[in-house]
């Protein structure tokens, strides 16, 4: 059977990466995936080599709009569309089309949250497509729709979990977050202009005024005892595509370098994106670029007491696309690890 | 059958990419194509997670010392070293071992282009690794010996190729060809430090004092009655990894814009990694970057009477690692395309 | 006397660059110059500091709005706004403001070129502010109306005209100018985002069709005996500030390395911002950035038979502000290099 | 009188931002001071235009050996060399030249610390180059020795200094800092290639482990009641200058909003180089580059319940050069504030 994919939003960044990943797809190659509907708004009638010259096997498909009808001929339909469009377009859909949605709409389980950090209507909660997060994994397979996570909540939560988990640190977590400027999404800024963001480094929306601070939380609270706090601003920096998180929290007593390594180890021992590196090794975003992994390291600060621990991803990949494909694999029982590259683009 | 491959030189950027191209073919997947040896110099001993933590399946894989007898145990060799070793080597591995030579040793047809541009002893030459100059397929599969490329020499010939041999333009060609720094290759110099590179565009080796002088030259000459010259400038500009070539010409009496496009679109209609641009669009390195594509447009500009032709690709891929593998393919009997993305990591 | 000096379009990068300047120039210093009005036209009522926090010491100054009876107040007045401003505003100052303008508009002698590059209605000729060009210097001192030259026709013809001048190279020139982003002003577009630019090098406006082009031969062309062509192509590169122009030109007969190498280091003698570089060292944006200074090299080719002269500049500051400055002292009759740096922030 | 100034360690990155500085400062273009000798070690006798071609003004210079007699012909010293010099030299030249060290020997005034983080002989403590610590300018003004701080204690020291003087917040803090590649000087090395840094962020030295960490505390420490202690984790990333700390902490019981912004903003009140941005504006590298100043924003993060810390300078100039020139107009007798740039060069 082949199965039929709709990216409704394909001219974004998310939408573009999605695309890429298909393509390398090895359903795709094979005939068991057909790329169909190509949607967007003001590019509707547009050209993909027009738009994504990137994406030369798509060249001459032309981008059409975004229609519930449009979309419902589709086995899977992924959602790279701005947060407020998704609970319209899934009750329009029925529960036939499997929905991998990329915005923010339905990963947030408490409606306060929504309502203090995006506002409007509260649309509910969908499986939250993050399977390393432990009980999550078996509530993605064979699911009909999928709340794919944010980028910056990807990072920090997969770095912070196993301290959390295996109780190394105490639970208020403070985060800086790296972010290369994709970002911000393909919208015309000044802000996000080349010559204001080249050769330039600054924080935005500081100290957990950031609209994934309580998807971290949230991610993290069901593994400890403790209320989690989250501190958490993100750095913008000159580069296209990475985040690196740097978290960081007071360790609890007794806890040592060895008891670190080990719980950070074992606790992805069988993931497959989650790479915990050897001693002494730093994560880099470069060696993450265009892969579905996340590179991880955890050093304890023995002056302070603190654990540091640093994880790094491609915030279109991991992040985004590689997290809505893995989730497309889960769902459609196709192996995990389908088409999601292991190995960066590097240098 | 397995065929088994080994990568000399495999901890510099060449053999990363190599790699990389490698873990992501079909052969690799399917068993027909196992990774041998990895072999390196100052690093041996090294394990692949400490130097390329980018290569994640291959952590665990040790570098060994680049010796015949290790590399004789494999189908394929690539050659990722300086020049002046290739010789020696092919020599001690018989030709039972395919040789993919990145180096130039083996790409010089004059013994005086070689010794006015290199140096040292003469070797000869191999099969030259560009299936898209027309009569250079068919003497690349099945080839036991292949001299891959240089990265300028690629975009140059491919972008100059359909002006010389549909006799759009005059033999005299200006190219300024844009670089970014990986070209350099991984070894530690102060103009290469990112403080050095960074925030800074400059030219070097001007005037056809650079050593792919020689080699655009003798692929283009075939191609025209008159005698070719290549005045060639490279730049330097801050990004890792990409190339683009701007090739300018005297236009010949008579030629004009439609003329120009047909004879480009037709040159390239066949091959599947020479992509002609709709009219009005630029090639940009960003959508070539991890390809095997070059992206080429022509312009004509009438009040000079000049041909402008711009061709895009990745240095490390088409430029190097790419070609590499797509010779591999034609030399094995696989088809030429497989493993090499078309899609690229933009933005 | 104490000078007043209005700046509009002061929010812009032009208009910042001049404040800039004006900051470090010693007549600011000593009370000789007074920064007045800073006008703009969105922006208008903002604080400096919140548009442009780089000038800490104008952040207390509010933007006001562009209209002649403001700008009157002032005896010189920087217009750097987008070209078809210019002649209105003249017209409403009068004589006795001095005019330096940073626009298109006065800079072009010929109306066909007006029409043909630009369109609307041409609005005349002013000393055209390169005082470089044998001849201009004098013109400009002491002038009342000043029309600043483009970015790359400084860099090209800064670069071109000791080779044309001197007989040196035959009169069709096929130039290459590498810029920075900052060239393409504060006003935000997709296709000049961060994401689209950073890791990323493309042509754009190939051939001739940059409207800098006309200006380029309207300066060379006095002081050749043949018609002067120029094919010109802008390519952006990732960096905020800088270009580097690569001009090439077949050599006149029996022109040799030791008389271009004299030519080029007569012409500029006596230049304080022209700056030919030593043998075989070739110009560097870096070396440049900040300051008023163009960085030149020429090279001669002698298998192609070309000259390669390299030019490199700061487009905001030679390329533009500076070079507005340097007017502004020869207009009011202060020494002509007061404030306008010469050393680079490198790296 | 004019003073004369050698600097030793002229061709690093340090070197040159020092005599940046000095060709613009109002001293030289008085004659009321000399720039004697440029000292150096593998490049003894080129020519500054050789190895500095951002620096035209002294393009005849010739660097010379470094040595206590050359360097004891001047009022003024700068030492822009590697830690473990300084002790010697300062002993031969005497205490007629004044010395005004980049280098870390005699920055802290614990012997343990030099012993942990460094090693070696401990020089001891001179008077400390940051004038904006509290009690620190007094003792710098006609000091004829001075320990220049490291770039890192600068950005975090004057961004952390407020909120523990003030009492605002607990004294553990979490430190992450964000730093340009020019940080790790002119040295070649693989890590800090082109390729390696470019569209790259990683950490490095992490948790306490960075030489500046006993610095920051030696810095804080005086002005609270409780042990300070900070976990300091530098970040790299892909800008040639500029550092971004961001400094988080507990905020202390009943610390509001407006008690923040009030005791920033008066702690600097004076301060020339200390600029704390309007509310909801934060630091950026770029609005510092290539001058003296610091950007400080506070913002308290009401869930967590820490302040958030921002502060950007530039490595080269606050962070090292900037800091030397203010320091030797102290130490002369001259505006604090001369020749130091307080406009950057943005974008």
């Amino acid at each position: 059977m082949t199965i039929s994919v709709a990216v409704a939003g394909a001219t974004g960044y998310a939408g573009g990466e999605i695309l890429r990943l298909l393509l390398s797809h090895p359903a795709y190659h094979s005939g068991d995936l057909r790329i169909g509907a190509l949607t967007g708004n003001s590019q509707v009638g547009l050209r993909v080599a027009e738009i994504m010259p990137h994406l030369p096997p798509l060249s001459g498909r032309v981008i059409s709009e975004t229609t519930p009808a449009e979309l419902a001929k589709h086995d899977v339909v992924f959602l790279a569309l701005p947060h407020g469009h998704s609970a319209g377009l899934a009750e329009q859909l029925g529960d036939q089309v499997t929905i991998i949605d990329c915005a923010a709409d339905f990963r947030l389980s408490k409606e306060s949250d929504w309502a203090a950090y995006y506002g409007g209507n509260y649309a509910g909660q969908w499986p939250y497509g993050m399977p390393e997060i432990p009980g999550h994994r078996s509530k993605l397979k064979g699911a009909n729709r999928v709340a794919v996570p944010g980028c910056f909540p990807t990072a920090i939560t997969l770095g912070a979990l196993p301290a959390i988990a295996c109780e190394l640190v105490e639970s208020g977590l403070s985060v800086i977050a790296v972010t290369g400027v994709s970002g911000a999404g393909k919208k015309a800024t000044v802000a996000q202009l080349g010559a204001e963001t080249m050769g330039n480094v600054k924080a935005y929306k500081p100290g957990g005024t950031h609209r994934h601070t309580p998807e971290i939380v949230q991610n993290l609270q069901p593994f400890s005892h403790d209320e989690v706090s989250v501190s958490f601003t993100p750095v913008l920096a000159p580069m296209p595509r990475g985040i690196l998180a740097t978290i960081t929290a007071g360790l609890k007593g007794g806890i040592g370098k060895q008891q670190v390594r080990t719980a950070f180890e074992e606790f992805y021992a069988d993931e497959p994106f989650c790479l915990v590196l050897p001693e002494g090794q730093q994560p880099e975003t470069q060696n993450v670029v265009g892969t579905n992994m996340v590179h991880i390291q955890a050093h304890v600060d023995e002056n302070s007491h603190r654990l540091i621990i640093t994880a790094a991803l491609d915030n279109l990949c991991k992040g985004t696309a590689g997290a809505a494909v893995q989730c497309m694999n889960l769902s459609v029982g196709w192996t995990e690890t389908l088409g999601l590259p292991l190995a960066a683009v590097a240098p």
